[in-house]
């Protein structure tokens, strides 16, 4: 059924090395996807993303579907050519969104209705729509329509939302339309709790998609339980099709995530974390307002080779933070997207050697050398 | 005694080829010079100015000796260094920003002194320091300090104020240590009256310098006005040195001007514009903002080779503004100084064939036919 090639290379230490094929290229997994809200990987032009490495971005349908519209989107040639983007496009399917941003949501059966937080415009989503919004989008990876949950939440809640969810997933299946090099995920959902998440995960194989998504984590959890999750999650998925957690994050948890069988991430945290002066380093994250860093000639991170850390010092870094430059912003988010994309590299480079478990080590002990707490 | 050598390679209908030299590299002129204040043009990675063209950008004194300091900058190896530009920097002297920008000036024979607008800090700048702090720079060009008088300004009062910028002027020169490649400027004052501005022009002659400025212009006299004053003041200015007109301007104020003798120019406009949605073209000045962009797929200008006009529609530029997209003026600030650039070599292509007035009163005309007046 699948439109999406993935070819499973090697395994160590529980983490996958994996190659998934799209109608616009080839993504080597762990892979992380930056995240282009808008149509735009904020404070970046499309080339600098493509040069940090990124073979793939996620845009949010809930957003783009507002504004500027998924049809007027589809009128000037899709999501790729409208933002010249020229390689993969995974869209969410807007559930998050409505959850998180939306007003007056009203779910039922059906779909979901709401107010926008633009303009306060009613749309609705249904499983059919989001699936329409998202073939409109032109999107490479498509994902099914999900209700969120909050945490913490009662297990019959979980176990009731799950359930919709599950329904509106084979509702999703039936509307997609395969084509080659395109594919819609399904997306496993029941909170905290395992027998939910391995219920949803049973479902969602019995429906079929070209790959699973582990859905409503990193939504206050704490990284224990969070991992615990996908630990008793990932097991019950298909070990030959690609695996993606949601929203996740931090460098010490994608490397946790890898060591328990994901092979694909996004989050807004390396390009967040640039617009506010956060910079991810092989010394741990560093905050680039700190006065420590006004005479220091050094680069932000010796061994990094993106723009940000050959052309200039910390001094000047500092200085951009200290003025409120967009230049900094500029540099720090094209920085910390090229660490994520090298940490990724790393990681497959030690799937492949054989040394995954001393690598994500030796990185998550980098970390607490920073000037900002890991876990903050 | 010049540090800069200049050749005048042709005349056209009053208006200058020429070619400067400095210690980082060569300005074709008539040039226009894109302002990077705070040591960062705004939106733009030097790279991204280089490929617009420009050979030379002006930075600020004034903010620049309050933040990150002078001294700071030269520890990091001057001001190229600093910023990772490797072409050509004027400094001005920070008399223009002490002026419109300081706070509790006071002003005497010695000097300025007053209170930093970022901190409240105290300062001083006197003819001596303000050399003495482009030198730590590491100018290619530095400027005289000058005291800048209001407009409208009675005669009286703008002769005293020009005449102490003259005894200024000769106390910078005095200051000033000559090295190949390196220049300082005279800057004419005299606000809007000839005799005033003819006395200017011929004192800052006995003194020398490297090229002659035209200050205190473009700060509310009106375009007739200023092209008046350049008018009277251009032809007393030796013909072998090079001409700047300080902090202008829309390009049918450069076309005056060049007309009238001028070389060189700056100013925030296609820096700002960029950053509030507005583009020039060669149909006009364009707000993007603008609902008749919405669906619109032809690039900003189809005959500009700028990544911005080259890679997305107006709609997806109409669409970055509308959401508020950093890239949006990213893309549009890279367009202005592309544009600018490019009406600059067009300058000089016309001026070489002999074809200067027709190129001006072309690009005149067009500017008239742009969504956004030219006079705004």
């Amino acid at each position: 059924m699948t439109g999406l090639r993935f070819d499973l290379l090697a395994t160590d230490a529980g983490a996958r090395l994996g190659r998934l094929e799209t109608a616009h290229g080839t993504i080597d997994t762990p892979a992380f996807m930056p995240v282009g809200t808008a149509a735009s990987v904020k404070a970046m032009t499309p080339e600098a993303v493509a040069a940090t490495g990124a073979p793939i971005i996620l845009a949010n349908t809930y957003h783009l579907m507002l504004r500027p519209g998924a049809e007027r989107i589809a009128r000037q040639g899709g999501l790729h050519r409208f933002m010249n983007w020229p390689r993969a496009i995974l869209t969410d399917s807007g559930g998050y969104q409505v959850w998180s941003l939306a007003k007056l949501r009203k779910i039922d059966e059906r779909g979901v209705a709401f107010r926008s937080h633009v303009d306060g415009s009613r749309h609705t989503l249904t499983p059919e729509s989001a699936v329409d919004i998202q073939r409109l989008l032109g999107a490479d990876i498509a994902m099914v329509l999900d209700e969120c949950t909050a945490y913490p939440v009662a297990e019959e809640d979980a176990r009731k939302s799950m359930e919709l969810s599950m329904r509106w997933a084979e509702r999703c299946k039936a509307a997609f339309m395969p084509s080659p090099g395109h594919g819609l995920f399904g997306i496993v959902q029941g909170s905290v709790f395992p027998d939910l998440r391995v219920r949803s995960a049973e479902t969602l194989q019995r429906i079929g998609f070209d790959g699973y998504a582990i859905g409503g984590l990193s939504v206050g959890e704490g990284q224990e339980a969070m991992l615990a999750t996908v630990e008793a999650t990932a097991p019950r998925l298909p070990a030959d099709r690609p695996r993606y957690l949601m929203g996740v994050g931090k460098p010490a948890d994608i490397l946790g995530a890898v060591r328990r069988g994901i092979d694909m991430f996004d989050c807004v945290l390396p390009t967040r974390s640039g617009r506010t002066d956060q910079a991810f380093t092989r010394g741990g994250a560093v905050n680039l307002r700190n006065a420590r860093h006004r005479d220091d000639p050094r680069p932000l991170d010796a061994a990094c080779a993106c723009p940000a850390c050959r052309g200039y010092s910390r001094a000047y870094l500092h200085h951009l933070a200290n003025a409120k430059e967009i230049l900094g912003l500029m540099l720090l988010t094209w920085h910390n997207l090229h660490y994520y994309q090298d940490l990724m590299s790393g990681i497959r480079d030690a799937i492949r050697a054989g040394t995954f478990a001393a690598f994500a080590d030796s990185v998550v002990r980098a970390e607490a050398e920073g000037d900002v707490a890991p876990n903050d």
